[in-house]
């Protein structure tokens, strides 16, 4: 076994591709989203134009934000996005709640709040909708990361709801995880999905001017400390996201958990875990995907018809049509 | 896409394998006792002799017999091959039910009545326990078919219980399944793994000297008519395993099974599907299980590295991954 495959040199684009690449590159946002609806559809342009541009991703900084519907995830999101900007850093949103005012068209106070990000060219926002996307909504999601890395965002902000599985590998794949909560959510807590606590770095407490904010975050540390060898004590900050509340000290708290990674060499670590997910993600689709397709159908009957008429073994078959991509 | 790799001529089997081949297909029993052994744990010499093997097989008759624990399956199988063997024919029995007599010893009355078997050069008993094989039980299952087909064996009956997918798919690959059923069952029918009925092409009721053997034969008549459109019609035997009674019966009703699958070019059709299956079980079995081996688990870790330092992107690395066999 070698890594020959996978250290081949990148394949060059064709002419039209390659522009699109230099535009892209240039930070044409047309340009960009095309690309970026082409990752998420599956498209094989897609897969070309990432595999040109991955090389030049690995520079964001990437900061996942979950919790339940109802949580203000998109307020907070919208919020981080501001103090980032304040800086002068870039700002990549991809927003895959379903729920999300990004997704699915705001109330009017969410598109006043919002108006401020989407005029301004140091933010780029991007909705997955699509669960359809080769690979899953997990892939698909790495991979618009990937594109908004590449592109030349300084810092990404992935927003999911905390619901299933694969929202949790998303938010679980960004270098920090904040989980939005709220005081109102009462014993919401209790139901939130199991092991979404394990995964998360920050812990923020939204609309925390309403009562039983005090409550929550006790609850909070008390579950926190259930778990505490994790290097890592994850801090528990209150916010009110619609007046801007509290968001430097989530901002300071990003930092210092991103700084921790740097310092302890957490940060290869968990690099590598996260390309591990997506590789076997894409290998496990890739195998189920394959018996949809027409071509890869076709490929199964001959294959099938080889080892039916004995001029192939089921192993090998089997091994020659995983080889096949 | 081409079927190069499918169909490339076998790879010939180094000394000592190539010897134990030739020994096999002289009809040393152990020397096939030893290659099922491998085939059945997974050892990659297992498969080198398959890959050989395999071309010489599918020569043989295979029937499935399930059924629910206690309906005297084993009874039946041993009644059928002895038939089978006063006809001239060579069998080969496959036992995958754990509850087997011929996997678990059996009681006094089992066991005098198998020694027959057992001291008949004719009969090759196998008994298959292990359930971590890789691909899976009916994969293995299949394999061991294969070789016991290779071998010359006229027949081979396959005995499993009906509980599960795994061995209602090892029943539904053979080309003549026998549903084995008793009076005494009463409200079990129902409670039967949907979909059983759907794969027998022959039932049996056992122990039909007990009461309520008319009613039984009524109800399984009553269910077949819930589903007329399949171009057999399954006929219900009424045997007495113990007594041998009725198996010249069912064995008259596999042939005419067999006869109608050649006639109406199915039996193509089956054999076609069955390599389907097993081409597609192995596939996906293939990539769980390279996650769980040293070699696969390095392989993904190079390539997790590889990806975490952008010189691959996922998606090469995951087809890179599958490439590897």
């Amino acid at each position: 076994m070698t890594t020959d495959t996978a250290d081949a040199p990148q394949a060059s684009l064709s002419g039209r591709l390659a522009e699109l690449e230099s535009r892209l590159l240039a930070g044409d946002r047309r340009a960009l989203a095309r690309v970026l609806s082409w990752v998420e559809s599956g498209d094989e342009r897609g897969r070309e134009m990432l595999r040109a541009l991955y090389p030049r991703s690995g520079r964001a900084r990437t900061i996942g934000l979950t919790g339940s519907p109802g949580a203000g995830k998109s307020t907070v999101t919208n919020e981080l996005a501001k103090s980032f900007r304040a800086r002068g850093q870039t700002v990549g949103i991809v927003a895959i709640d379903p729920s999300s005012p990004y997704t699915m068209g705001a109330i009017l106070g969410d598109r006043v709040r919002m108006t401020e990000l989407y005029s301004d060219e140091g933010v780029f926002i991007r909705s997955l909708a699509s669960r359809g996307a080769l690979g899953g909504l997990s892939a698909a999601t790495q991979d618009v990361v990937h594109i908004l890395d590449a592109y030349g965002k300084d810092v990404i902000l992935i927003e999911t709801v905390g619901a299933g599985q694969d929202e949790v590998d998303i938010a679980g794949a960004a270098q920090t995880t904040i989980l939005v909560n709220t005081p109102n959510m009462g014993d919401e807590v209790q139901t939130l999905k199991a092991g979404i606590m394990e995964i998360a770095d920050v812990l923020a407490v939204n609309k925390s001017d309403l009562p039983g904010a005090d409550r929550m975050v006790s609850a909070l540390k008390a579950l926190l400390s259930l778990n505490p060898d994790r290097g890592w004590d994850p801090p528990v900050v209150r916010i009110v996201g619609t007046k801007g509340e509290g968001i430097d000290k989530l901002t300071e708290a990003c930092d210092s958990h991103f700084e921790e990674l740097q310092s302890s060499g957490k940060l290869k670590a968990a690099e590598l875990a996260r390309a591990r997910q997506q590789i076997t993600s894409l290998a496990r689709a890739n195998v189920l995907n394959r018996m949809r397709t027409k071509t890869g159908e076709q490929r199964l009957a001959d294959l099938s018809e080889a080892v039916a008429s004995r001029r192939a073994d089921p192993h090998s078959a089997a091994a020659a049509w995983l080889a096949d991509s």
